[in-house]
């Protein structure tokens, strides 16, 4: 999907939600985690409840490989029923990867190719390992990285914030990386807990999409999101995982995390003025 | 495997090379590729023809992800092939994952779990997200991770490098994760490539075990990293992936493999003095 396409979506849909699919097998309801394929079709029903409300989806790779093959062979089913709506949405591989060139090569293979098993929109990269362990993530048409710059977990604390030379380790990310991509296939994440730290943010990367994970669960907050990171195209895609997905354990469940979403689209929608 | 058990086996195969299986079907001999389950056939006999040379195996889980779910399924059976062996290796889930703690407990599960699909004893984390992101893979008992210091791409020097108070980036992962586990469940990856800063690692980490990749193929020196690295006892695990697995790309493969890991074995030897 183009940055034109997910601005298009995003004006269509009033909403810059982000559903995380982060499906624990110990935290859906019980009457279906007894069924066969219960992740797929926990997530089916999270998508046919959300879709109004939302433009992106982005399951967690970690919460599927924990379910070993079949894990992944549910996230494929997931996948094949978002790329089978009438619906678009745009799709985003936690995967928190990244490695030497070679290898981030097969890495942006398994999840961004089109003829692969996934074929999502973008995937998350850690930065650690620098340039050529990002760059081979720029190369399919449409798709892009989303770059680790500030993480929403006490650990950011550790290193992202390491200052040398007058700027911090996280802002030296944004900088740099913008070299190795550009406003149509790079994007950023920048968690919602450092919502004042999006300001400067905004001065690095002024037309970069920010992906802001930890709303609600987290304790961020969707107004100091929207007041520091939005631009006059949106360029924010916001996740909530845990205050969607896990709204209600019980049968209403679906209901529940259609109405919780439906809830963020309402101010999201507010925020943008529109 | 525990830190005394990987010494002894050390001990006994006079080695400590570690074989990276970076399986490419597309570099694999052409009469393995029309194969069903081409991947593991070409892993299981590099791993005949290497064990008794290697202490070691190192699947990238980027060369299995870009096979879809079968590549995955190829590796189990690659896991479970190693596990069924009357001859003990250390196996090393080359993943480089780390996410928030709620996150990377998952990702601990997927690889590291006995129940699991594939219990390897080790896997790499990258380190960008701080403490949180890597504790939950020192819970396993006898487990270890292997975190991500100074690697041996070029991009190593975009951040790694920079320098706060005196103290570069990787030497600050280097001293702060020794608090968050010890040198029976914490390694560190520092690229060949870089093996005069093995010195200034073992001032930091000096009893720690180190996974050092990049001899052969991205031009380390065993003789450099041996120099700098080898503590009384051992404390190193070298890699080479394409040196060995690719030595021939013809039907002679796996004798060819293992003639390049009896070189390093015997180079290994003599500078362990055994």
């Amino acid at each position: 999907m183009t940055r034109q396409q997910l601005i298009e979506l995003i004006k269509e849909r009033r909403s810059f939600l982000c559903v995380g699919l982060d499906t624990d097998l110990n935290k859906i309801p019980d009457h279906l985690k007894c069924e066969p394929d219960a992740a797929f079709l926990f997530n089916k029903a999270i998508i046919d409840a959300t879709i109004d409300y939302a433009v992106a989806y982005k399951p967690n790779l970690a919460f599927y490989e924990s379910m070993g093959i079949d894990g992944l062979r549910q996230l494929k089913l997931t996948m094949d029923y978002l790329h089978s709506l009438n619906k678009p949405a745009f799709t985003i591989a936690d995967a928190k990867r990244g490695d030497i060139g070679n290898t981030s090569k097969q890495y942006a293979k398994a999840f961004l190719d089109p003829e692969g098993d996934f074929d999502f929109d973008a995937m998350t990269i850690a930065p650690y390992m620098g340039e050529d362990s990002v760059t081979p993530f720029t190369s399919y048409e449409g798709k892009w990285v989303i770059l680790l710059a500030l993480t929403s977990n006490k650990g950011a604390f550790d290193f992202q914030y390491r200052e040398t030379d007058g700027e911090r380790l996280f802002e030296s990310v944004l900088r740099k990386s913008q070299a190795w991509g550009n406003t149509d296939n790079m994007m950023y994440v920048v968690g919602a807990t450092k919502a004042d730290q999006l300001a400067q943010v905004r001065t690095i990367a002024p037309r970069s999409f920010l992906l802001v994970p930890g709303i609600g669960a987290q304790g961020g907050s969707l107004e100091d999101v929207c007041r520091y990171g939005l631009i006059d195209d949106c360029g924010l895609l916001v996740n909530s995982s845990r205050g969607i997905i896990y709204a209600s354990s019980g049968e209403d469940f679906a209901l529940r995390a259609g109405e919780e979403a439906q809830k963020l689209q309402q101010q999201m929608a507010a925020f943008m003025g529109v």
